[in-house]
């Protein structure tokens, strides 16, 4: 099923941008999980549009309402549905969206996929705006990956022009990603974030938007996770990361670096730590053949410019099959990298829980 | 299935690099296709190992046999498997790997992952070895999308230090990637060949190994392929790469160079082309919001340097679990980036098809 | 995914009897179709409870709210999802049930599936009131297969010790089937429906229920539709029907008869009615090898008593871990049989339709 | 995948009755089992053909070779293929096949199915000749379901007139399970057989053929396996048991029965015996609410007699289109369901594994 993730813990998300409300149906979770729902409102809260003015001004609580699955305050094992009304829509600002095409957007490819009958009105099913429940089902299946002592952390690698510095491959602390959590623009190195949010107020100034780029780090996870074919952890990861709009490149360990590096270079020596295996260097992100090995899992992803721009685009009209020219409408963020990070942080979080419930199925069964 | 690919055309691979066959099932092919099999050998035979001094000396013709799904010169619709046997083996060579863990291997998150009972000679399933029934499936899913006018082609973009330059990204021709095809170390720019090569062989004289680049276009998809949530064409095309052994990193269009980009300098702008809808740049790769706009689909992965070098490494043994050091005996590649071209464009043929043959159940329901 | 069902089309379902709501997710369906809402009403008006004396006193309108998925009064193909609020329950009715468990119900077995954490009310999950929502799926899917001129119908075949004549093997009318809908018991004997009513206040009468049979035929399939392994049309529609709580039994064509009798009384022999091909008898309820045929399918299903009697049972609480006597409390039906008609003609039509768009890939692919 | 069941443990078949070789890639299997190749023999050896004077005279001694997935005598926990090959075809007996459609044989719609182009030969992939793969599997997941002490038996409760006696539904002795194995004709009252083969060997002698009932019963299954929706016990079974050729009806417990019965005859009270659960009757068949009980799991399903007879029959032939009579030449079995009784246990063993595998996930979460 398309809008189905997940062989274990199944997600299902449904809703458009400005149809009735959005939400997700969160099938396969563990009987007995008591949910902390003031964390998922606050990773709810992160991912939120209008909080500040490298946002769009959409105003948007996200208040969710939980329609079944969760009984005497604990999980039932049966699917849990969420849902999330949408409030703050200006339908009016997206009539030209059903035939002027935005440069960079679904409306073409929609309307062509769809035989022109989708929901245009701000992106529809396409919107950023579903990534909302992804948020939801995140951040649950992070405190059920938490009993397990996994946690996942995620930081701005980059917007535009201003760099931070890379997670420390061997693994951080958790404490650090509990920081990140509360930062506006999460970074590093503390002296970026003016900086980005500079790079981010000036595209806006310019009528433009700018992109960047987001690191992620997996701690705790054991060694033996994954399968070679055609289920690599890279595979479910990049699978899920792919349906994140705005997402063009998923990378692992050094990545695209290791195109112009030798073996001897790459290669990440396994030593006892006391009785527990390590690797010295950690290159290749915590994964080989597809496989945990028991190192902390280190990718990074580029985030794309926002497409919706205000400055006048070339495109065309499908109504009178002639080139037009076009000025979006509507509120846009001038960058979406910010507010994707939690959505990383969450597509992390539910990808490793379903890998994670999978592979209690498997060993054990030895003479 | 862990080991099974596809929604509509199903690919299931089995064996191991020192078994007794490799091989694959093929379900879901539509029924009447006559299949040309000189030209599945010559894809098999790019891949095959044992042809020049860049690769292993291991000999294998890799020769198959049909053993079901084909009668009287077509198709039946009902499974195809061939078996590949395996023939060159010296697996004493690889007594050590039983217990001596290769860095950048499999072999330690493996025999965590089968709790040890997983066959460590040459890899097992892990190997690349494991790629030729990849190889056969995909050039059985060129023929089948050739008659819908979709091709494939793909050329090293990197080897080391030296690069070639990109596609075309509006469209190459189809018969450059002919002619790419005849060529030891595809590349665009002819005079990087030799350079190439000599990256490669100046590697395997200081007993190491060097990774590179492969960039990919798939010609002639009609717009309208794919899905928003949670199949978008870049999640399955990844999935199925990150799938083939030593990928670490996947983008599509100007993938991570988006991120010190703006807006304006990303969206491609739309024009009809007569009455075709095209872009006039395609930094998206011709994919929007996951599903294809008309425009050729560029994407570009990276190949880690050969985990296997002859060099003297430090790694575990399981044994004794204590450290020590290793030197690798066995055949194994200097850099595998050549030998995984026409990998990549198999692995892109067979998740095309899929994509392709799902498609046909949308559309013409409306009133 | 445990609670979603088709390949093409994916229908899942979610809530409990007692939770806030029930609903669904349906996924894959064609982009532009124009829904009859009254139409889908009438259906679930069939299934609502407390219609008469022979239902439970349970009042639900089971109303309905469209939340995404629908747009413009077309289908957009991206999910539609729907949600139905349970307004009328008696909770404190099921206290007993968290610790007393129910002969015939899940109470016990779901106790052991969710380790307790179920939500035991009214059965929970496991609820017939889960089928709502399976209804408005089967709605939309026969208003899809209605375009494709496939209509299905369905009677009560028997109740206790009164039974109903046999659908006409090779076909009754789509006219019939919508008279049928229009019948409180729907029979084909108009003189048994006051003789079945007499069967089910007798039982209700004793404190007890009674089971029955419901035959179904599904009209204007074309030949071809199915797969020999492992997804036969009678594989697919025996899974969904025997997810409809009750169903214990699932017979195509003569079905169980068939065990007396010999090949040549059974074999349907083709003939060609003008240039269409048909058989002269259907004993094999118009599927061979698991592939229909173009003749009618027939089947015919057994729903069990109501496990839910007024009658004093022998039973163990699980708190106290001995065994107890138990009064079910609360309100039920004497027989189900005749609300599961509308339940099975909607599992009938939507995994016809999840086999319908599935076939569209095959074929046309020859030289 | 049409041709690949299960979720967890995935069983993919592949072959045509007169092809090179006919198999099975089974994937998923854990690793580090050690089986037991005389007792698989013996599983196959029970289905092979030409035994005797109630079977085809086709002679198959069914000998496997396994291509992978098997090493150093344990299972690798990688896919293991098997193949078999095709030996004693007479295929030109199958000529006519190709243009004389045979009454109750997939002939016609299979040649619908597949454009045509399927093998017609014995059947091809419709052929009962493709449960020899799915004996070999369910005789592997029968050993490891062994470790876990659950057992599977089945005897013919039918052939034409002659009934043995139910199994005791609450259970019987693993014992008895294999002294069935060893029957010809497996039953239960030793009086029936020769009865029975008096059935088989009157309907051969008119050029007829016999059709019969199999029941099973499933020992030791743990309670709280299986799902509410769409995933019941019953689903799944049924689903594999419908992609056993010639399986027209399945039913669980009383299964049909139940129709004329009332809810205070077909409960099954709870009763503590000891700690444990049980039930004082099995009118449920061990599964309540899709979900298992504790209890032995009881099933029946009707084998339709075999379509191939010698008989003179009207039918139609595609080349000319026009009615025909038509005489089946080749060789094929009166009665195929005692040749059946090992291909239900068998598919039986595979459902149970995966949906045992799959129950692992669960649970344990709890706070």
């Amino acid at each position: 099923m398309n809008n189905t993730f997940g062989y274990h813990a199944g997600l299902t998300i449904f809703g458009e941008s400005h149809g009735k409300a959005i939400g997700a149906v969160l099938d396969g979770l563990p009987a007995g999980i008591s949910i902390d729902w003031d964390a998922v409102r606050q990773e709810m809260a992160r991912r939120a549009p209008g909080r500040n003015a490298m946002s769009t001004a959409r105003q948007e609580a996200d208040a969710f309402e939980i329609e079944s699955g969760y009984f005497n305050d604990h999980t039932t094992g049966t699917p849990l549905c969420v849902l999330i009304r949408n409030n703050d829509q200006h339908s009016r600002d997206y009539d030209q969206l059903r035939h002027m095409m935005r440069p960079g957007h679904a409306d073409y490819s929609g309307k062509v996929r769809y035989d022109g009958y989708n929901d245009y009105r701000g992106g529809g099913h396409f919107s950023g705006r579903i990534t909302a429940p992804l948020v939801f089902a995140g951040a649950i299946a992070s405190q059920i990956l938490a009993r397990e002592s996994i946690c996942i952390g995620a930081h701005i690698l980059r917007i535009g022009q201003v760099a931070d510095r890379h997670f420390a491959p061997c693994g951080e602390s958790p404490s650090l990603f509990q920081q990140l959590k509360q930062q506006t623009l999460p970074v590093l190195d503390g002296t970026k974030a003016a900086l980005m949010e500079q790079e981010i107020l000036t595209a806006k100034s310019q009528l433009d938007s700018v992109g960047g780029l987001i690191e992620g780090q997996i701690l705790g996870l054991p060694a033996g996770l994954g399968d070679p074919f055609f289920d690599s952890v890279e595979s479910r990861l990049s699978h899920m990361f792919f349906s994140i709009p705005a997402v063009k490149g998923v990378a692992f360990g050094d990545g695209f670096d290791m195109a112009s590096h030798h073996g001897s270079e790459i290669n990440d020596s396994f030593y006892y730590d006391g009785t527990v295996v390590r690797t010295r260097t950690n290159h290749n992100g915590g994964i080989n053949g597809g496989i945990t090995n028991g190192m902390p899992v280190n990718f990074h992803l580029v985030i794309k410019p926002t497409a919706s721009i205000s400055k006048e685009q070339d495109t065309i009209d499908t109504d009178t099959q002639a080139d037009c020219k076009l000025v979006i409408k509507g509120r846009h963020d001038p960058c979406i990298v910010q507010r994707a990070v939690p959505v990383v942080e969450a597509a992390t979080a539910w990808t490793i829980l379903d890998i994670f419930l999978g592979s209690r199925k498997t060993g054990g069964a030895h003479d």
